[in-house]
């Protein structure tokens, strides 16, 4: 019986890689975790285990290493984009998936040389080259919000197995996933291209300012409300997909023991808990 | 300025669900976490906060347990086809995606109802339907496997960056994800279907019979002998993806102490890994 | 064969508590993650399953939600000592470990309802009894700091089985847990106590201060340091114990490419990783 | 000022460790995880940064894969047992904290060098000194159990804040942590000594066995049961201590959607879960 192979991939997952830039007065430092994928003909590596067209991943791994001395990092869109530069070029790769997170640090006042971790969240960002043709994706992961009131939801359907009640004042709370695409225009030209780092602020911000200001209706009317903002806030940005877990919070009933509980005291739940998401792009 | 919304989805996720069958002289036990997401005529929740399409995440959750009561869980793909089957004729779905990882117990000797939690590996399942179309998928994650002999890694590209030596004898240990799907007919039709238990645990012999029985000249080849052997063992299987972490065991050079090390002491690496994947399916 | 019973102790982990106060203008929010363990004359539920002494642990859950009720949370000790100070008055308790987590949230600028979590670190805080006496500690996990200059670590012993090399100049990077226990005076009196936050805060402050202050010549010369700043900044602590990882960052070897590296690129790694801690008193 | 220096300790955390015994016809693995701490006369490296005294923490590591090397890792027990001799002659070591985690691996029937993870549970080993006294202890941690019946709750104090209702038939589920001290006579002789992994075996095996034979009237006569099951197997230990989250399964309440729920279906709780514990030794 004969077989037929699809999806090869290969690379090296989380390379943690952490540079420091010395040339300034105060250090600047970037710490990230690359993964890299190669795809191509590598079908014999999987039939036969020859491995002549397979680039090792620990070659991929100090691909990663040596890049960040020879380009720096500037920023984790930059540093992929180089990286998958060089992989176009090697034989037998015809595409690339390169990944990398990015975690945030805060100078501490002392000096230009200390930091501390800050924030709960993730920046994502990923390349994927095709032939010549190069896609730029950012993003961010557990940007963890929460609005103590200015939230309702009602009006939804009620069939055989409907218990939930209504509800015109409730906690919001998310952790808000958003991967968001760059116009091709963007980086793929000789020109000066996009700051990717002023880009990825502004849309934090903007999905910061929306998940506030967004009077919400439904969790599904924030995520519009947020992935709105964001393309208005990065005209270069093509589309944006956004994914929220509502993260429960349950108002105890205290009643059993002779109290009452107007909106003060909530019991925050892991599991289950509600998973929404939509993709938002320009009409 | 307008908006294009597109890939609309919500639901519930892991919802925690035990059954406790106990017609038998032993209990039967089911233990999964269940995911389910709705798609379908959505926007005005979006848009104007307008939820009288959205079927609520509680009602959707309240659905799992009611379901479980009415149908019981033999499977989790018997399950998930009956929730698909109660969410088709619902208005404004037009399809669902609903995912359940089960978790394996063993019986203990002493009794019929009393269990220990077994192994390492996760069993998962994912119906999915658009329209009247469904599709039926079954996996497995976390198989955590390990030889201690048996696989070489060799003739390899060599480039400015590569400083792997090559070996003809190393550890090879991975963490098997793998998802299958199975061909239509074998559960759409009025005819008695597969035994989704059955396919399983032949798909899990087969996966780690073929593990330790290639002699490996690349993980690559591994996956595809375990691809192979999986469609082999079960014919109703359309095609199957694996991916594994190379989960690197590096010998450790002991010679500044004055001692060998002939393949004795390893350390078992975490980050970063090699991550290698593919789909087999019949030619 | 009889046995001897010890340590007997039962309670509620990880009740989850959010707790909104709306009497201001701006939403004062409290996020606390806390767990009651009760000690006392238990023995008959283990040797007999005789309850009757037996506070379940679903009514110590039921108590922390109701007092969060009726006292509210100012602080976490606060809120341990309101719990603390009710079960002391139970018949059969005899002692009480009571733990909270508190999570930081940062009000986002749009209104006073709206929050982000901020931070990597956890607030901790333990109200233990034993009959009439009382201890409070307080504390932190998870508070994540580096250093890109300014660490050396030599003049360390070289035997058989030492192969590290001495450096002047590393990254020093650590996550620090620190609990501190205050002096009985402060809160077990009847005139106004302690400021808790504002104590946490001089800590959290002096913490960081001391790491990027102090050039270090051993990760054990920071912690004395750290603790002592703490013990300096808030006269109210009797002691401080203090645990830090060496989340070690390797500068990566370049050569093999060709390339130099003055301190430029580095892997941060996972495991193994030094581990430092001491406790620091005042003479 | 001048302040207090006590429990001065540092050492290498989580140091993986995989040896292969290629002596016989199958090979023999093992999988450990091993953190060494030394205590002793370190207070200049904290006060002064001065680490003359201080044995590096890479040091640490070397000496434990050195010491695998020299000695074979037999058993976690006897490994540690071999590192804490070494450890005692240096010099400026007054005691050790050592500990391993061992991860179990079954064979596949293939050949003798394949192997698959299996269990939940982590076998723990614990050997301290102080001096020339020495300490054995051993545990298991992860050990996922349940009985889908013969287990009650009831007769425990009602007070203001009590609402659970009395049962006599629930789901009793835990994951026991449990950790026993060896008497010294067992390990501190020039006499062939204990068998640690026979020792080890036992010990799971009358756990579960009290577990799923003890029809239960509360969580705690269920670890009494266990502990003495423990100590009447295994002569050489003195005290056993058990930990046991109460990992509740709550029977759903499907009357609204009428239907019954006659013990069938339960969701699995996360938090907060109850948690008991007790010390049981000898009288």
């Amino acid at each position: 019986m004969s077989y037929a192979l699809s999806d090869l991939q290969h690379g090296k997952a989380e390379c943690r890689l952490v540079t420091v830039d010395r040339a300034g007065e105060q250090h600047l430092l970037h710490d990230l975790n690359v993964t890299t994928q190669l795809r191509g003909d590598f079908a014999a590596a999987y039939t036969e285990g020859d491995n002549s067209h397979v680039h090792a991943t620990d070659t991929q791994k100090n691909t990663v290493y040596a890049l960040a001395r020879e380009h720096g990092v500037s920023s984790p869109e930059a540093f992929l984009l180089a990286l998958a530069g060089h992989w176009r070029a090697q034989p037998w790769v015809t595409g690339t998936w390169l990944r990398a997170e990015q975690f945030a640090w805060e100078r501490l006042p002392a000096n230009g040389h200390s930091f501390v971790r800050t924030g709960q969240e993730t920046r994502t960002a990923v390349v994927e080259t095709d032939g010549e043709a190069t896609t730029v994706s950012a993003g961010l992961s557990d940007l963890v919000v929460l609005k103590s009131t200015g939230s309702e939801f009602h009006g939804f359907p009620r069939d055989r197995y409907t218990t939930l009640a209504e509800t015109d004042d409730r906690i919001l709370a998310t952790s808000v996933t958003a991967t968001w695409r760059y116009d091709t225009d963007t980086y793929d030209t000789d020109t000066p291209g996009l700051d990717f780092d002023a880009a990825y602020a502004a849309v934090r911000t903007a999905l910061l300012d929306a998940f506030a200001g967004t009077h919400s209706l439904a969790l599904q009317q924030t995520i519009h409300a947020m992935g709105a903002a964001a393309l208005d806030a990065v005209p270069e940005i093509a589309e944006i997909h956004i994914e929220c877990p509502n993260k429960h919070h349950f108002l105890v009933d205290l009643a059993p023991f002779g109290l009452d509980n107007p909106g003060e005291v909530f019991v925050a739940a892991d599991r289950p808990y509600g998973l929404i998401s939509a993709t938002v792009g320009r009409a």
